[in-house]
């Protein structure tokens, strides 16, 4: 606001001025940490499109808050601390369930396929979310049902996928309950080995009728920003009437969704 | 910049205005962080000190960098994915060895006391920075060195407060090669637990004498963001001329420093 200008004509201005200034700071600090968190004032001029006074300036104000830092060497530019303590904040916040809920309305709304995410619980992967088409495909399972991590692609994902020592003592547990019939179907000498390699050279999980009769369902994984998998995302429908192809179009979906999902939480970036 | 005004009387006071606005964007990031990630537009204006009319402007900037997210239900604010990417750049720059170097040279003017940090190598704790004062102590350690795990206050901390089994390795080698007298010193049954169990309740490791004869040390573990010990921070004297108190002058400043260190490397806020 200005001593001179009546208010009523410098607000608009001011307003525009610091929305804008404010969006050139968020641009600068994006474009750093885009040039991997240090840079030298020239290129991060060049990687803004700015002139390297202006975003000196800029640079200036972000150092005052404790966001960037300066080395005293180099005298490139680096984020500070609380670029740290924003990003750390931001992971709490990271929510699989939050990112990948959009996806199940687009997955039901344009393919009219039965769709969930499902996360690790203490008793294995466990589906926290739950959409279906107008006229539902009829399965057992809901909100809250623990899936197989042997015989369901939502388990197989976190088989193949979860390095943890529990999901395996879980998959040994059920391989214990399961059946002879359901027990001949895995090789006897390695029976995790075969379904947790064809996962990961897949990068998703499809099974057709192996967990419910006559149902198949494609899973794909959702990552974290550590690389680790925090949900799977999977359709369903019943085996007639679902396209459960690697390269048909609701596997493409599914995995394009899951991809989003992950990179919304930091899983691309975290890869350096 | 205006179209009416001329461009010298226009430029410093949007110089100005551009750089306060850029700094209460900050302002307003930071408090969502502090905040937990996740706010309200009233609790983030209270946090601020600003009208909630002000901040709901900067907020819609930092919504259209993608920094800031809204909940569809609440319409609370939370970070968004560009939080997240900026902070993992900012974890890739967050190095022990820059944020614990100032301490080194403040340590050495103000206790006049030769100080190093140290990092874990394949060997073991390595030094990689090292001050000594005008007059230095004769010791035999240098850039390069790699500490005793067993016998030195930097090893000690790496031993009882780096949970790695690489450690524990490298501790147990190093007794099977120790002579009798020096094992000597130790519990046969549980030759490593004491040494362990002392640092922990200490927070820092202080020996006398026991790596070199004649030498004192003070060495205190730096903290990442996910709270790993990734170095250690030490001060030595000869035994005559160093306070190797635990509650004296040189102990209390080199848990300071890096405690400061630690904080800068995101480990504070690492504990929600």
């Amino acid at each position: 606001m200005t001593t001179t200008a009546p208010a009523s004509a410098a607000r608009p201005r001011e307003r525009r001025q610091r929305v804008q200034a404010a969006e050139t700071g968020m641009a600068v600090l994006k474009a750093l940490a885009r040039l991997g968190g240090r840079a030298s004032l020239t290129a991060l001029a060049a990687e803004v499109d700015e002139q390297p006074a202006k975003v000196h300036r800029y640079l200036a104000s972000m150092i005052e808050a404790g966001i960037v830092a300066q080395d005293s060497g180099s005298s490139h530019y680096r984020l500070g601390p609380e670029a740290l303590y924003i990003g750390l904040a931001a992971m709490r916040q990271a929510d699989p369930i939050r990112v990948a809920e959009p996806a199940l309305i687009r997955l039901r709304e344009q393919l009219g396929v039965t769709c969930f995410i499902a996360v690790m619980g203490n008793k294995g992967p466990t589906i926290v979310r739950f959409e279906e088409p107008g006229l539902p495909v009829t399965v057992n399972v809901r909100v809250g049902s623990v899936m197989s991590l042997l015989w369901s692609a939502t388990g197989r994902v976190f088989l193949g996928l979860h390095d943890d020592a529990q999901v395996r003592r879980l998959a040994l547990e059920e391989l214990d309950g399961a059946d002879a019939a359901s027990r001949g179907a895995l090789d006897p000498a390695d029976p995790l080995g075969p379904l947790q390699r064809e996962v990961r050279a897949a990068g998703c999980s499809i099974v057709i009728d192996t967990n419910l009769k006559g149902i198949s369902a494609v899973s794909a994984p959702i990552y974290n920003h550590a690389g680790q998998v925090c949900g799977a995302l999977t359709a369903l429908g019943t085996t007639g009437g679902f396209d459960a192809r690697p390269d048909g179009p609701i596997a493409a979906a599914v995995l394009a969704e899951a991809r989003a999902a992950s990179h919304e939480l930091g899983y691309a970036s975290a890869t350096p």
